[in-house]
């Protein structure tokens, strides 16, 4: 339940406020190079000390190896990375213990377990994704001889639509956002939502360069389900869509489908994905991201007992995911790809 | 990899125009009833005949039960049902059988193992699917007692969007359409697609009626996730959304989060999942149907040498997906469910 | 439950007097000869014919590819096999339907699940390793290019050692025994039990040559642990040791060990496994056969309702599972190894 | 392939000389109560320290929560505990690092890795063992209502039989040796083969009383099957066998099995499993336990070069690994009966 993949198997673990978050990754091929200092490069690109309109809960995050690398090999074992909390300040959660805020999983997770960790949103927290973020990494490590290139970049902010693509340097820009010239607008749209205690979401899309062909299985395991299931089970996702995606639904047979010639595929409407297999195009999806949740605004909710309570969340205020989400969306690319690649090796009997 | 669920465990196999087809459902509470006939009118409703705007082919379709039930009960052991393949006409595909159609897994198929089942497009078909609706049957006969309610109709045709939903009977519309006042302008727009031997998607929602609260497993494993997994591993999807969706990436938080008071929730803008566990509410998810992608229309590609190709499709013309899809959707439904319950029996300790 | 395998997944299915036993294998490579007649000459090795002190049941057992075969070669898809049960006689046993018969799991399945197919030992029956066999055959065809050869022949009959071990054409002989000059008394053994309708076991011992080294996984898969799983999963078997196994706790480490030298192992007591990883030499294991709980003997037992009742089985008699079990032992043996080779192609990197 | 159990599932991570040794458990019921000290006093009863005839590495192995614990309970979330690697003395091994130990895994994961981490036995190590233990722990916790008992006591110590079993206070007897009144033959025995620098086996029994029947499911998880599995990933294990194991291969049909009257089962010969699942009887088996493969006498080899060497460890010195594998065996039994009883629990539905 908290594991992913078949062979490159990620199991994570850890809540907000506990001692430490950490991850495992059984199933990396031996004998590859793999360093802390690469992964912590890896880290800081989710430290949200970075983002201007991200949490200021300081992360500074350093990623300990613990097992499964030796003189900065990997040896084939389980490699072990633990991440301790530091700036933890579960005082500012305390007058919240009871209550379920809006937007988050308090109350399911009250519902399903009869417990929860009330500290910083416990194991629903994404504080959890500096685990993934670590599996990405090591991911993306063994896969480096295929020269795949994974883009994660962000295509609308609160409505606002990026013009054109242009992905030199987006990491550098606000939001990752893809359209330079669209920055002073949501910039100015952030800094009042912010004032405003309020906040916002938007749409990532990811392209894939240098993907082999050939990968997915048939049926339950399409490369498309698969990376849904792993885009999805980040926390503020709430919809995922492939090439046209929900576009394609409005057009003919005759129009969507991707026609050949010597050259390969003329068009790519698909998003790079047949039959739920790759094709060797680029790959294109697109996700939905919704506003997070802590917002500065009074809210309706309920305590533990069934009593209505109205909520004022303090503490630090962190106004989008993007472009901190970009990075675990583009992490978990890489760990869905490590696991198809290493599953295919199959084949070759 | 042509198997899905942890505990509800669904094994499909079968090309389109092989033998047969079938399923095995591995992890089956024992002493529950369940007959042929059950099946068969669980399997009759994505029949193709049925409906005007899909494919003839005659798939009468008679679900054998070979093990696994025993005087109509359920055994414990793994259920295995076999559809046998009938009305099979691999001659339209023979002069096909080098060349790769546009829109289908045939290439993809090709560059993965090397070889295909050219014939009716062999694993990739959407035959494979009376498997999983036979499946999904068996997991909505061992919820009944839960009360569960899956509606599975569609909301947007080719763009043509319903304004309203009516569901009273809303399997006896053409294409499940959700809205009655819009059927008019819908079937004389298929009939002109049909005319023209092209093809048309649409927009499917689903909500689900009494699902309990507590369903789903943090991190990989949320609800969300898995249904998507499931969900996007059926043929001709393009993209998911839960609850609102991709429109939630457009508002603010405070618009977004659904406040709670003594009744429970106030709102519904999650789709009833919050941190990938249900919340007890509606649960509601939208899906992308691709244009069908075999059309009468002469289309460019190229055969296995890489040599271009005039292609043209003869045979039977399916216009479009749904509702067949409808029918698949929701099996693949009641299959994440039931593996998510029987998982959250572990809890009862 | 029902599946075994992580990458060369076996799933069986099938009562014994139900319509069909089968198997669907899932992740064979694809690209591999493949036909029905291969499996049937396969599956004729365990034929109860063929073998004296076999039970008389008819198994005619023809093999049947419903899919995941073209043109006789794999396509990577799901392989399903189904052999229909003939020479049913449910009426042996309807006598007995609600008593349980000592040594045989009629009392477990009917406390685990409440009901059971008591007709011919339903799940629980010997009839179901029909399905281990052909999927053994399937692994043995894909590993051809590594000359691997399993030995599996027998060592000890009901207490009579072989006190050599020649394996010349040893399938030819009764019980597959090793020893050539032990077959008389073993025969006259054997004659005079069946004729006390009375059943007896004996100790089957492996050899395999030619296996790759390097293969199992560090901890929980272990080639000799997950072996055991699979040979222990066997109906008759109660025991399994490797190398000198139970006799190597008699001895000293310094007696023990396997030293090495330039040519390589100069002994072979841990029979060619090491912290659970193939030593490249003959791997070597022995499995302890408990005698067929069929007898005609009178024998005391109670019924579902807790009442004492006197058994007398009429019907088709066993006397011995040798040397039918060495052939699903083999069977099973081959399925580990094809595993265990599919996953170390990973580090192929 | 570092993981164990289908619902309560076990991660191992570490080398014996890493940073750590730790484990995850996912599939923990929640509200459960778990402390470290109790992990703790349970990790003790491994400690070799207390154990005159074990090594005296000081392993004062302290087990600390990170994760899925909360104010004491379980969580509900993966249970994360770490245990530092103490008294690591890596320059023992130095003098190794390029030749392969008889008996050890040196060999085989430098084939299988192409690398290995030679200090003290890396991944291979039975300080692996100690995450075991503390898996155990959890499950034993988790199971206290069912009053479930294991003893896991020793009846052969280098082939000195016990006549007798005495189970009081066992555990207080060096080798947890199960007949008192052989104690001073084997200590006798023992500093023997300690001065020798010698080392040796024996042969473990566990009964399990009070054991629900109904454990264990049909075909390829047999409760025997995934306990032999369970029990042979223990390092120096070589066999198991269950009830009379390889004597029931040497009797008749007749008297082997197990008649029932209004009582139960008149006898126990199957060891409580028939046709893999339990019958609610003691459930009983015995593993057969190597001699340590680490001797100090002088013993031949190679290295990774091919060169011949004569190996002389020096370093501390383990004569048996009785009676610390009997803990580590008692562990792994709690894991695969939680596993099985949660397993279980989809049949009340």
């Amino acid at each position: 339940m908290n594991s992913f993949g078949k062979i490159f198997k990620v199991t994570t673990w850890g809540e907000s406020h506990g001692k430490a978050i950490g991850v495992v990754i059984d199933g990396v091929p031996s004998n590859i190079e793999l360093t802390e200092d690469y992964l912590n490069r890896e880290l800081e690109r989710r430290n949200p000390l970075k983002y201007k309109f991200s949490t200021k809960r300081r992360e500074s995050d350093r990623a300990i190896i613990l097992s499964g690398v030796f003189e900065n090999k990997t040896l084939g074992t389980p490699i072990s990375v633990i991440v301790f909390n530091e700036d933890v300040k579960s005082e500012h959660y305390e007058n919240l213990k009871d209550v379920f805020r809006p937007g988050h999983a308090d109350y399911t997770y009250f519902k399903k377990f009869g417990i929860r960790d009330w500290r910083g949103g416990g194991r629903a927290s994404a504080r959890e994704t500096v685990a993934r973020v670590v599996a990405g990494a090591i991911a993306k490590k063994i896969l480096e001889k295929y020269k795949i290139k994974i883009f994660s970049y962000t295509v609308e902010i609160a409505g606002i639509k990026a013009e054109k693509i242009n992905l030199n340097d987006y990491e550098k820009r606000e939001f990752f956002f893809a359209d330079p010239d669209k920055l002073d607008e949501i910039i100015k749209f952030a800094e009042k939502i912010k004032k405003q205690g309020d906040s916002f979401g938007g749409i990532v899309e990811v392209k894939i360069e240098n993907l082999p062909s050939g990968l997915g299985e048939p049926v339950f395991d399409k490369f498309d389900a698969v990376l849904s299931h792993a885009i999805m089970s980040i926390g503020a996702t709430k919809g995922i869509e492939f090439g046209l995606g929900f576009n394609s639904s409005k057009i003919l047979g005759s129009e969507n489908n991707d026609e050949m010639d010597k050259n390969g595929f003329i068009t790519n409407n698909s998003g790079g994905i047949l039959g739920g297999i790759t094709t060797g195009q680029d790959l294109i999806f697109r996700v939905a991201i919704k506003p997070i949740p802590s917002i500065l605004k009074k809210q309706k909710s309920i305590d533990i007992s069934g009593n209505e309570k109205l909520i004022e969340i303090s503490g630090r205020h962190d106004v989008c995911a993007i472009p901190r989400i970009n990075v675990v969306i583009e992490a978990m690319t890489w760990i869905v790809i490590a696991d198809f690649i290493l599953l295919q090796k199959r084949m070759e009997m």
